[in-house]
C-alpha cells in the first residue's frame, strides 16, 4: 500500500496541509496544487512560527516554490 | 478546483502580487510575466523590508530570478 | 550482492526507518514511499532532536523533499 | 500586455539596467547580451554598495554568472 | 592506468571505504552500492566524529545521499 | 552591437581577465578556455584579495569551476 | 591555443595536480580520473590546510565530488 511523494500529494488535493519551510516557518492551509518540483499552492493559507505561536495571519492563495520545502504533513 | 503553481500564475497576470525572496525582503506589485523557473516580471514595484515598514522606494520593472522566491501571495 | 540506493529503498517499502536531514533533525516512521530524487513518504512518523530527546511528536503522514535528506538508515 | 523574464531582458539590450547580485551590491551598467540562465553583460559598469555610496569604480565589460542575481531593473 | 570516478567506485564494491560529509562527519563502512548522483549505501556503518573520536555508533545499512558527500576514500 | 555571455568569453580568449569568486577573490590571468558552465581555465594566474593586496602568488594553470564564479571582467 | 576545461584535465592525467575545496582544504595527488561534473579521482593524496600546515595526511585513493571543488591547480 505504498504511494510516491507526487501521489501523496495528489491525494491530499483539497485537504488541509502543514508546509514546513527551511527558514523554519510552517504555512497551514488547503492544497490547492502542487507540480513535479514541490511547488504547492495553499489557499486559506495561515502561517505560524513555532517560537510565537501568536504571530498568524490570514492569507488568501500563497504560490510556495519548491525548493524552501522541507516537510509536507497530511 | 485545484489548480498547478504555473497555472496560478498565469491567472495572477496583471493583478497585483507580492513576491517574498529568501533573503527577507517582500516586493509588491503588478504580475507582468513569469516562466517555468518561477523568474517574475512586476512592474509598478514598491519594496518592503518588514522590520522597516517606512523604507519603501518605487520601481518601473523589475525581472526577479526565481530561486530567490520563497512565496508569491496572489 | 550490492545494492544500488534506489534498490535499497525498495527493498525497506512498509519497513521502518530513520530519515536524517540536514538541519540536524531525525525522522523515524515507516517508509510509504520514495522517488528518484530521495523525497520519501513516511507515515506513523516521530521526530527526534538529539540534543533534546523529550522533543516527540507523532504525525499522520510525512513527505519530505529530498534535498533535506543526509541518510537514510534502514 | 504581460512579458516574459527572458522578453523583458531582449527588450532591454543597450538600455541601462542595474543587476542586485545577491551578496548585496548592485551594478549599473547597459545590457550587453544575456542568455537563459540570467548571465548577462554589462559594459560601462559602475557598482555601488549601498552601505558606501562613494565606493563606484568603472570598467569595461563584466559578465555576471545568473545564479548570483537577485533581481534586474530596467 | 586512469579511472573516472565511477569506476573507481564500481572497483571497490564490498571493500572498505570512508564517506566524508560537508558537515564534517565521516562515515567507514563496506561500500554496497552507488548511483551516478555518488549516492552511496554502506553496510556495516561506523561514524567518527574527528573532534570526539569516542562517538562511535553502529549501523546496519545507511544510504548517503550524494550532494552531502565530499570525498570518498578508497 | 549586444552580445551573449558566453561570445563574450569567446571574444576574450587570450586575453586577460578577472574572475571574480563568491569567496571573494579575485583571479587575474589570461583566459586559456571555458565552457557553458563558465568553468575557466586561466593561465600565468595571480589571485588577489582585496583585504590584503600584498598577498598574490604567481600560478601556472588554474581550472576554476564556474558555480564559484560571480563575475569575469574582460 | 585555448583548450577547455575538460581538455586541461585530460592533458593533466597522471600528473599531479592540486584541487581546492570550498571548505578551505587543498588535496595534492597524481590525477587518476574526472568526469565532466569535475568529480576527480586522486591517488598518492596528501591535504593541506593553509593554518596548520603540519597537518598532513598519506592517503590511498580519494575521489571528490566536483561540487565541492573551487579550483584545480595543474
Amino acid at each position: 500500500m505504498s504511494d510516491r511523494p507526487l501521489d501523496a500529494l495528489e491525494a491530499s488535493l483539497d485537504d488541509p496541509v502543514t508546509v514546513e519551510l527551511k527558514d523554519g516557518r510552517a504555512f497551514h492551509g488547503r492544497l490547492d496544487g502542487y507540480d513535479q518540483h514541490m511547488n504547492v499552492v495553499l489557499v486559506d493559507t495561515v502561517d505560524t512560527v513555532e517560537v510565537d505561536s501568536d504571530a498568524r495571519r490570514v492569507r488568501d492563495k500563497t504560490i510556495i516554490r519548491g525548493d524552501n520545502v522541507v516537510r509536507i504533513e497530511t
